[in-house]
């Protein structure tokens, strides 16, 4: 039996122009392909024909992943797809956490295969809010504490990151989300810009430019991400720019 | 004359294979190409073929942005190149300051597109190190003072966010990195994992694992890409794991 392998791949947000080309060989070359259910529908259809596809439904993480390292100890070649980078919330991490809890690392060659994550995605429709530091901060408690999570919402506010927020809103927290901005709002202006970005590069996409006063806590559901401005950030030409600092060095 | 345009697109970390297929059209329509020399010559030699390639080279970046600008208002299709994202750290910003400033925003036709960050590029080689809550601080002080850097390092670290370090060093301030690494160890441990990656996805990559207290600041320089650990990460088979917590929850 040859050695299998597991890459875990991004597919970026979402779009096939916006797949890169080692994603994409990846998916040819595998023989099986695992993902939820979701990511597995935004591969191109023609890249999974001949294939065992292994997808699973929501919240079933650890199945997903469990079921993609099985099948690479069979040796096989598997590819297990997540949207926008592999590595930030998505699944590189609990490939190796099963991978180091099975001492499995001499028995199945890993890979993680980058791709282009959904804030970066949301920040080029909005322009350029991202230009200076930024923190990103997922508002999901199901595996965080939420009191954590405000720890880092105070600490990215008060020291003036740009902040890109995951996870913003779900039905069975609804109330977060309002929190997180009031907690925005003791260290930045209400007039700072906002961007809300649904379905980035997807069907129905929707951006729009907000501020902490004025945002529609309704405009956003699990699938948006945030952008909220640092205290440079200002709304140009319908887009947002945080602007480096050249100006103050040069003449513009 | 039709209208012009201007596209500040991310060639990702530099190899092709990471180029993704929205940038590399949107430089086979181009008419002109800008951008600074070390990163034109990332541009696969065939694209560029019969265009006029207008590059740059270090800090002369106003310069740069202003030759896309100008070529964009006489009606030409303009593609300004960057390494990594375009919002990151890069041009994307620039550009809309002089679209701004010349108020041209009605005159030229304005669009980023996002490439794969140096960040995650570097991430995806070590592993899986920013599973959880990130931030990304430059230590570059040439447009941003020292003080507001150093404060942005107190706060990520305190609130236990990963950190990517972006500008890690350079000639003219070598001293500013053992100062982050002061900062970062009033919070965390010294034997927190850092990861060091010298040009990912480039020739002469070279990754590394270190800790805090055994990093050697000579491994780094400007093209490197630190990124250190919160509390929770770990070595595992010689790369760096950030749990999500799913162990904390499940059984793994």
């Amino acid at each position: 039996m040859s050695k299998g392998c597991i890459k875990v791949i991004g597919l970026g947000p979402g779009d096939e122009c916006l797949l890169a080309p080692q994603a994409r060989h990846a998916i040819e070359e595998a023989e099986a392909v695992v993902g939820y259910t979701g990511y597995v529908k935004l591969v191109p259809s023609e890249l999974l024909e001949g294939k065992e596809v292994l997808s699973t439904g929501m919240m079933a993480e650890v199945e997903r992943c469990r079921k993609a390292v099985d099948a690479a100890l069979e040796g096989r070649n598997v590819v297990m797809v997540c949207s926008g980078d592999p590595g930030i919330y998505a699944m590189a991490g609990l490939v190796m956490e099963l991978l180091e809890a099975g001492e499995l690392f001499d028995k199945v060659d890993f890979e993680v295969v980058p791709g282009i994550p959904a804030f970066t995605a949301a920040a080029a429709l909005l322009g350029a809010p991202l230009m200076h530091d930024f923190a990103s901060v997922s508002l999901s408690d199901l595996l965080t504490p939420w009191e954590k999570i405000e720890k880092r919402l105070e600490a990215a506010a008060s020291a003036d990151f740009v902040i890109a927020i995951y996870n913003p809103r779900s039905k069975k927290r609804a109330g977060h989300l309002g929190e997180a901005v009031e907690i925005l709002k003791k260290y930045r202006d209400g007039s700072t810009p906002l961007g809300i970005v649904n379905r980035a590069y997807r069907e129905e996409q929707k951006v729009q430019v907000a501020t902490l006063e004025t945002l529609d806590v309704n405009d956003v559901d699990m699938q948006t991400v945030l952008i909220v401005g640092n205290s440079s950030t200002r709304e140009v030409a319908g887009k947002m720019l945080t602007p480096r600092g050249y100006a103050n060095k040069y003449d513009i």
